[in-house]
């Protein structure tokens, strides 16, 4: 019963494309203007004559055309086709022929910067991974390599980063406990790491770049600011040196755990060690802020407390008396995980679903981190071959023991300062991570665990910016709305919890913006042939027995259609002076689109005028809106001499239609 | 780290709000048209000096107040006030005065009618709801009361009806099997009718009529044909006589367990009977159509033929030979169900998702026959009020054994050709019906079930409309995806598949639309001031050295700014007779919303534009986004003075600009 009943939705039926005479006939009551206004503008020929738009599937064609087709030149032979895809896959081979011995200097100093900063903190994020400490440096070792060889940006250092490493972990022990199953959880990482792979790779061969955009900037802000304190939080257990933690994230519970633990008999040594290098390196790290030939020190400072601390423990034997130490690191090279990788079971559509997320925030940060300093230096990034790039570093990565790496901003800011040229220095960094894998590993045995959370903690801060949150409440308060979403549904929800919250509102606000039904009273400006919004510049005047309608929507659809049908009918039959309007001017210049249910608001409107005795004038339609109701029949319901291309022009026909009507009837 | 790696997307932070000139500081390599462009016209100070638009917050208020104030004009006294809210709820204290013996005696016939029709269909949609028959007609009794005081239709009729019927039973049977245990399977649909009733009546109140045009025209028609398949092969089990029938709705299962039962010895005489009488009514429909004095006729066929086959039956008790018959009907008045009515237990939410879907199609159906009816007899809906009434009759009736009851457009049609006055015609209808309950239930011991299925069927064609489909697909092609995938939604998935389908094709394409990240190069048409797309108007003519592009979404945010930008960078530095480009004209006419996102775009877009030698000038920014540019600080970035009302004014500026470059060069 459902669709006759929209009937009074469907089409103007009674259409004869032939007739160009106003179809007045629906009442009586108006007169005819139409056939008295002979002097129509050119201009609205142009209106109706416009070519036909092109289909929604030539677009969508030709995007997939240009994917295929690497460089947008065909190749004339096979040999130079394989050629052009390859040097598009490998950035190396065009850029390497022109690398110099001196580039490689400042490469090989950036690259060994770069190491001392990433094997401590690698070690870490592991931990917050929940995964073995050198599972971090594996990830620290093949991606940044396979990066070296296909990204396009010469700054970002790849390895793991804090953010997501917490959301792997946080969304993969939903699945299993990391603590009494770790090959079961390491398991689900890698074949999470191997999606997030292959999601990345395709959105870059299929040119989906807009999924990095799907969070906005406001959302990250809010995200990043949430995932640091929840992160913070997290490193009380090693700070602590507490046994039994929560596997939650959310602020209730982790504060719940740290009381229960600190009324428990707890040794303080941790916290001694923990916080006092803690302070050592933010203390270094306001010198480097301030000092910038020494950022070097910063940047080595981490690796400088893992040496101090070790030999601290190792002297005195803490170990011994409580200190918790990180004891067995496993050695040698990266060992294959393809068969940890299980495309079958109960969990594989949790785990996709794990992989797209981490994907897409790993891409976030990464293109983020890429455009900044690209932009910076002045180069172009190729978001699509970004993502190839990542794409294919992860899967080889998932193959190799590693879980999902990407650009680390404290570690390419750092690659930045140390003067890096090309991704030769995330070479030297993966050749360095691998000799230490090889031969320095026997040496963490002593590493207090409570060091590598004050090395986390270190760099948390600067992923809190209270002062950009400002800025986005002063611009925009429902971007405000989305950041604040994120933040707190991070913080006392989970991770997934926030970013969903900030999708939402950040979709539901384009929604709402998009539908709101605005209808704007316009004026002229006088002495102008222009017409404005009476809201926006008050000062423009009105014209008698004249009213100028402006849609402010981009759609006419069935979201908004009939709101916007009962705004514009309510200004006519609202009573008032309304009643002496004679003319409706309809500026469409806003409305991109209009559908199936559009079409027939239009019309509607168009019957309800003329049994009120008002002309509708229509300005100014779209390509695709004239198109439409072209097909629709409507143009010759309301009159092909009633469509004009400017305000000003139907405001004149208007004008000539009102002073004929005068003289004949005066 | 990811959200200092978005410090790239961050706002202007050196901004002197006093300054005037441009901030050309940013390359030296841009001459300084700024100062010397003196003659700026007056209207781009108009921009400049717009008020500020109301904050979201506002609009939302606003809605809150006119929901709370019924009439909208604040009463004197409290018993005034009281007066209104009650004639506000109650239209019928308002028409009732002056209502006359003419009018009931009209309303009389059409209720009388619209029983005949009412009692065989009530029966029928509740064997489809798989319910026991007295069901039906409980909702044929209670909810029209309800709705003859409350609502502002004067032409629905209301009553159970067939794809509500459907949704409920598909998506309640999933919880708990309807005929293993009925008691519950009825607890949980009445609660369904109740949670429906508490939607309906806050979407009124809090005036969310826009919730009914979630569902678009095409959406409608698609769902609509496809549920009619539906139900007409669920009249197949009543049709053959089918003991054991498939609980999924799916045309797979449906024929699966039809071609299992054919295969079984089954009695054709129920087939016999019910197709006899199916034809019997179609024919006398068809003769309804062609002599509309003898509508009436169409009208009690299905009562007809309930009492002839009753009296077949019973005359050769054909029940002793297979042919399966309803035998008892309780007698007697609705029972209370408000002990029925479970709030608490483990399907709670289940079952309020459930009432929530089927209050927004039982909103849907109802709106769209009640404007269509409106429209035809030209009097206004209140389409919030409608949505109270429709809520209070659906929670009344879950608190007396009904199910969820809505406007029907079959009964509809024959209210209005029955001559219908005002809603007292639903009041006989609900007297007869109750009357029916009260005596005549034990007559319809021997009604065959078959018959049942023969009037459901007799009423599907109307639901299929095939050419309506044929139009969509013509006008858009998108709306007619969205139809189609509801169509086969329902068809191969279930109900709810159907529905999701088509509204997330129906969104997708809004937000593709808004954020297809169009731009269109303009050029002047020939002999005056308009600037068009060239794309629509292919004889309009560019200027030298000025290249103006308009941005053709309503958002610059954070979906499409990057492409935006790209878009518009790959115009300027795109080579070719790009290289000639000193000025870019920028019309910002249909971005109505600018983000935390799209602000940054444009600053790097200024940024790389004078890198190139470029100039940009902004014409026409709306309401909010000049207010936002203001606030975030791009205003004095961009330069006061190169933002302009118009695009032949900005056009004019850039001339000038040009002619003083080239006399100071020359």
């Amino acid at each position: 019963m459902l669709q006759r009943a929209g009937s009074s939705r469907s089409f103007p039926k009674h259409f004869n494309p032939g007739t160009t005479g106003s179809s007045s006939g629906d009442s009586a009551s108006v007169p005819d203007h139409g056939s008295k206004v002979s002097a129509r503008p050119e201009t609205s020929l142009l209106v109706l004559n416009a070519p036909e738009p092109p289909p929604p599937w030539q677009e969508l064609s030709g995007r997939v055309r240009r994917a295929v087709l690497a460089e947008g030149n065909r190749p004339s032979s096979l040999t130079k086709w394989f050629v052009s895809v390859l040097r598009g896959l490998f950035p190396i081979l065009r850029w390497g022929r022109h690398y110099d011995r001196k580039s490689f200097r400042r490469d090989l100093m950036a690259g060994l910067t770069l190491a001392s900063l990433g094997i401590p903190q690698s070690i870490g994020y592991a931990n917050l991974a929940k995964l073995d400490p050198q599972h971090g440096l594996y990830s620290s070792f093949v991606p940044p390599l396979i990066y070296a060889v296909m990204g396009t940006s010469r700054d970002i250092a790849i390895g793991p980063v804090a953010v997501v490493s917490l959301l792997l972990s946080s969304m993969t022990q939903k699945l299993v406990d990391p603590y009494t199953h770790p090959e079961a959880y390491r398991s689900l990482v890698l074949t999470a790491t191997f999606f997030a792979g292959i999601f990345q790779a395709s959105f870059g061969f299929f040119r989906l770049g807009f999924v990095v955009d799907f969070l906005s900037h406001a959302t990250i802000v809010g995200f990043t600011g949430g995932a640091a304190i929840v992160i913070g939080l997290q490193q009380l257990k090693g700070l602590l040196g507490i046994n039994h933690f929560t596997n939650n994230t959310d602020v209730v519970s982790v504060i719940k755990a740290v009381w229960f633990a600190v009324h428990q008999p707890w040794n303080p040594d941790n916290l001694l060690i923990g916080f006092s290098f803690l302070v050592l390196i933010v203390i270094v790290r306001s010198i480097g802020l301030r000092k910038r030939n020494l950022f070097w020190l910063t940047a080595i400072t981490p690796l400088l407390s893992v040496i101090l601390s070790t030999l601290l423990v190792y002297l005195t034997r803490a170990d011994k008396h409580g200190v918790k130490i990180i004891r067995q690191v496993k050695e040698g090279l990266n060992p294959s995980s393809v068969k940890q990788i299980r495309l079958t079971g109960p969990f594989i559509g949790e785990t996709a679903k794990n992989g797209l997320i981490c994907a897409i925030i790993a891409l976030t940060e990464a293109v983020a981190v890429g455009r900044s300093f690209a932009a910076v230096r002045g180069y172009q990034l190729d978001g699509n071959k970004e993502m190839v790039a990542m794409g294919f570093m992860n899967i080889a990565g998932s193959l190799s023991s590693c879980y999902v790496a990407t650009g680390s901003f404290s570690r390419t800011a750092v690659n930045v300062s140390a003067g890096c040229e090309t991704t030769v220095s995330n070479m030297v960094m993966a050749i360095t991570v691998f000799v230490s894998l090889q031969l320095l590993m026997k040496l963490l045995y002593y590493t207090p665990v409570t060091i590598l959370a004050s090395i986390i903690l270190s760099a948390l801060p600067g992923l809190i910016d209270i002062k950009e949150a400002c800025r986005i409440w002063k611009v925009d308060k429902m971007d405000f709305l989305a950041c604040l979403g994120a933040f707190l549904g991070v913080l006392f929800g989970s991770v997934e919890i926030g970013l969903l919250t900030a999708v939402i509102i950040s979709f539901a606000k384009i929604i709402i913006n998009a539908l709101g039904p605005k209808v704007e009273i316009l004026g002229r400006i006088q002495g102008t042939d222009t017409f404005c919004s009476m809201r926006q510049y008050p000062s423009v005047v009105e014209t008698p027995n004249l009213l100028i309608l402006r849609i402010d929507s981009p759609f006419l659809n069935f979201m908004n259609a009939n709101s916007v049908k009962e705004r514009i009918l309510a200004r006519i039959t609202g009573g008032g002076d309304a009643t002496m309007t004679r003319f409706l001017v309809l500026d469409m210049s806003n409305v991109t689109h209009i559908d199936t249910s559009g079409i027939p608001a239009v019309q509607e409107i168009h019957k309800k005028l003329t049994s009120n005795g008002v002309r509708l004038a229509m300005a100014n339609p779209g390509w695709r809106v004239i198109h439409k109701m072209k097909l629709a029949g409507l143009v010759g319901i309301i009159g092909e001499e009633w469509i004009f291309l400017t305000v000003s022009e139907a405001v004149e026909a208007c004008g000539r239609g009102n002073e004929e009507d005068d003289s004949s009837s005066g």
